[in-house]
């Protein structure tokens, strides 16, 4: 498996870009992750009212770290890190929370080679006070023997 | 081409999860089909404002049991089937659709591993009065004589 | 690498769809595009209202070719073009606007193996009077020597 971050001109520092323009993978296994939030990743279906007002509790930032908590149990599960990570899709229900999406990628991610990354707003999410939601497609060795 | 469901936590069946936490695919093809809804794949462009008076009749649980069939053509078109699919991006123009949109995606898709899915509202789709739309990935065994 | 657009029925001219039903793809890379839109690829964070200003001058359209310019540097970034394209996401802020972007996007694309595509409206993108952002699947020829 051979991954590389495409950038079509330099990243300058300054512009502290939350994402690379795009990401190249050759070979090895994709792994295709649902959308994470703050609640646990496998949780009651119907949704139980009371779970998610515990859950959804909390500022943006908290919900956001958890998220990324999220994230990173299910890499883990994989076999894999951030650095595994081709592509984001962040969903965010009021977009003047970029700065501080953008301020915990980069404390996961690094500045130099950030998964290549779609933002935008969405007016809902599955649970009622969820403020955002991350999927994301992953690089991962091969396992088969082939 | 194999494909393998990740569960980060064995799914219990009370959870009734409409998704796996992700999943894996080695090897194959990946077919990537467009955004299905309850209108005909294939329809006029610009859209005809009769035709979708027609086709966007009906409850929710109508457009979606269509939604559904569309996606059967096409997985039918590409030789697979529910068992192929590793994705689904949802989207619903109501959330409160949500508990029917998960019993339909079950009835297909079984309770033990779903795909792995994103679920989000949108304010509008492409067809007014559509009220939702899903697209895919897909795994498809090797065709090629490599 | 081998790219198979997937159409369930004939797609009619009159049809003039702006997708096909799915598009496969076995072997060789793939690459995963950022959303674009019409501002410069990589800019600074924050973004900086001045130049969001400047940037986000214009109609619809000025906004949906300086997008496809986008995506062109980054395709052409990559050694692709846009035959090499299997899919597209593309975020609306306002649905009145597609049938100028199906007409760019047959311009680009032509109309008879268009990429597969979603379609969806979002009510606001990361820069404010940002009218759309679309990102993409991209097949790209192997290169690594295996």
């Amino acid at each position: 498996m051979k991954i590389t971050p495409l950038h079509h001109i330099p990243m300058r520092p300054e512009f502290r870009s939350p994402f690379s323009a795009g990401y190249i993978v050759e070979g090895g296994r994709l792994l295709f992750f649902s959308g994470c939030g703050p609640v646990p990743i496998y949780h009651t279906h119907p949704h139980d009212p009371v779970e998610e007002r515990r859950w959804l509790d909390g500022s943006f930032r908290d919900q956001c770290e958890r998220t990324f908590d999220n994230m990173r149990i299910i890499l883990s599960a994989a076999g894999a890190d951030w650095s595994s990570v081709l592509k984001l899709n962040i969903y965010l229900t009021d977009m003047t929370h970029q700065n501080t999406l953008n301020e915990i990628s980069a404390a996961n991610f690094g500045r130099d080679n950030p998964p290549a990354r779609t933002l935008v707003m969405v007016p809902e999410l599955a649970h009622r006070r969820m403020l955002l939601e991350i999927e994301g497609v992953v690089a991962l060795p091969a396992a088969a023997k082939s």
